[in-house]
């Protein structure tokens, strides 16, 4: 397996169930129901989108898994890693029958319904829709439901190394595209141009699909989750740029607060400069706080006390980071009250940010991994404040 | 108010709310919370992703509306049409706040934890996390809870005219996408490097996404939901090509099955052209059927008995169609057991198809919408066999 390889091996799937079924009986779950989406992607490796159509891997703790679909996936579902190494046997249904109590009969099938293990939950994948969570449950009366992230969360936060090479791959196709928007030209431009050239480079760089592309020019900066409007880009202001898509599934997500200096070389009024060195200083601050043992907490805390002891504390009104992997946010969250430990593997951003309302933001993110020494950073683009001419 | 326009008007937007508190209270609900997506969109105007930060627009049958947004999203959500308008007020909660909690506390507020109103169900969303339906059963326990689509789907699946002209305009980039590559060439080409094709042409076409390009070349063509792969395409085979996006925020989706015929103009074997001659007569009949009043089920069967009649019935798998909106798949289905009626404004697909596993499949897929006098075709590319010589 070379670097640049977007394969996850096979054998990978088995392992991922071994280990699923293991947390379920630690955790003591009947039974998962696991709809499309980046669970289901994680444990099988079908690659889709949620529909109206009940879709679900049924994991019982023990015993044969099924993986119910339309007859219409039947053939997709089939060439499923999982599938296909014979782990799950895929299970059809069609379109006028009862999907729902398709797997309420199955979950009986498996004695799931009878003595101790009609007592235990059943695990939902957190992004099931509910309009299933509904049906299940009117299908199942008296059953209790859980989230399946109480199982799924201790898998998929500790990424192995393949899914470490794919974050990488993922943070060097958004890092090359940051670069090529920082290269000008921005002024006279509309931030939704440059978003949609941020989305083309997303592609054009290695990325699936481009996700997001938020480009807060100067006061729509101060609006951390502002969407690209048809404002025109001027000199002597600066631009939140937040990026990023997937690769073979895996997600980037990188910040950068650029300068529009103009022809005229217009530089940032003195708070600009001061507020951009503080957020850069808790980036590397929260960053340099990395390390295995550490409660997630403590990442967002320090980060939190560097801007604050600047002066800015209540100006920075988010979290300083969130998981990423198969989801562009999942556990674990840097986030006060998050106490549980970080440990090797875990890939996660840090992305503190200071808001000044009507006037500018400043954001600086990278994605690290938590290494048994500390911190490796996946980004690589410059975190020196860049200067646009054009 | 032009034809071309992407705009809805601001006023829509608390008319829509009017008709959903009207319906609220036909139904017997209690509050509505609606999270991010099509629900939502069509509500307020508000556009985002879906998170595992809870928003909800909480709508009680009486009294105030409030959107419940994380603080980040406060800008933005002050911005959605319907908060503008003053319908509803934005009620932000911070990264360590407990938001069910919150959530429920308002519903307390607002009367509807007591008397008679705590025995009404409360909506959700369809596509609402699973996550955020549990958090919600747990803050509110013994309160019932039900599909919001049972209130929203009457609204939302009769379109207005502003609904019908976006439907519109986006099926026209997507007939212009299907002429584009139609025209060729394909011979030597794999599926993924057409499906990248399609994927740009539907953006260069109009549309703000592009959602899906399916490309299933020869006997790929049998699995109705094949993902594009990297095989080639011959000359001498038949390619069905199933794409879509979406168009300030309405979705397009349309089929055609075209033959690659190359350099030395192959011709399709016989039974080929006497399916596609099928389907596409399945097809015509199916929408002719359409009319107000005129159960859903009847387009199905209609095309059913034409394709079954001559003898391919067991291989139309699938449904003849879906309604489609602010959703690519949504109410009402055109299927066996639907039999509310159809009502002018409602917007569907018409797509038989038939599916000769390991040989090749055929489906037709036009948007239709059903009108007082019977249907408007919205897809205007041509139904005859395209052969494609390159």
């Amino acid at each position: 397996m070379n670097e640049t390889s977007r394969n996850i091996p096979d054998q990978r799937y088995g392992e991922r169930l071994t280990a699923c079924r293991q947390t379920m009986v630690e955790r003591e779950f009947a039974a998962l129901f696991i709809g499309v989406g980046p669970d289901l992607r994680y444990l099988t490796g079908f690659v889709g989108e949620a529909t109206e159509r009940l879709t679900f891997l049924v994991i019982p703790r023990e015993g044969p898994v099924s993986f119910v679909v339309p007859r219409l996936e039947v053939e997709k579902a089939s060439t499923a890693p999982l599938v296909r190494a014979g782990h799950a046997e895929v299970t059809p249904f069609e379109e006028t029958d009862d999907a729902p109590a398709l797997v309420a009969d199955l979950l009986a099938h498996r004695q799931l319904s009878t003595g101790r293990a009609a007592w235990e939950p059943i695990g939902l994948s957190d992004r099931l829709w509910a309009m299933h969570v509904l049906q299940m449950q009117a299908a199942l009366p008296g059953r209790k439901f859980e989230r399946a992230s109480v199982v799924m969360r201790d898998l998929r936060q500790v990424k192995d190394a393949d899914e470490a090479r794919l974050l990488a791959l993922a943070a060097a196709a958004a890092d090359r595209t940051v670069d090529g928007i920082a290269a000008g030209p921005l002024v006279g431009r509309t931030e939704a141009d440059v978003s949609r050239e941020i989305r083309r480079r997303l592609i054009d760089e290695g990325h699936d699909l481009a996700d997001f592309a938020i480009v807060g020019s100067g006061p729509n900066g101060a609006s951390p989750h502002h969407d690209a409007t048809e404002r025109t880009i001027a000199a002597g202001e600066s631009i939140v740029l937040d990026l990023g898509g997937t690769l073979a599934g895996y997600a980037s997500d990188t910040t950068r607060t650029i300068w529009v200096a103009g022809e005229d070389s217009i530089a940032p009024q003195p708070e600009f400069g001061l507020v951009y060195a503080l957020v850069r200083d808790a980036q590397a601050r929260a960053t340099s706080a990395v390390a295995p043992g550490v409660p997630a907490e403590q990442i967002d805390a320090v980060a939190r006390a560097t801007i604050t002891s600047g002066g800015y504390g209540e100006f920075f009104t988010h979290r300083v980071g969130h998981g990423i992997g198969l989801e562009v946010h999942e556990d674990p969250y840097m986030v006060a009250g998050n106490t549980a430990p970080l440990a090797p593997g875990m890939a996660f951003s840090v992305e503190p940010g200071v808001y000044l309302p009507g006037r500018w933001g400043v954001r600086l993110e990278n994605i690290v991994m938590c290494a048994p020494d500390g911190a490796t950073v996946l980004n690589r683009s410059s975190l020196d404040l860049r200067v646009v001419r054009g």
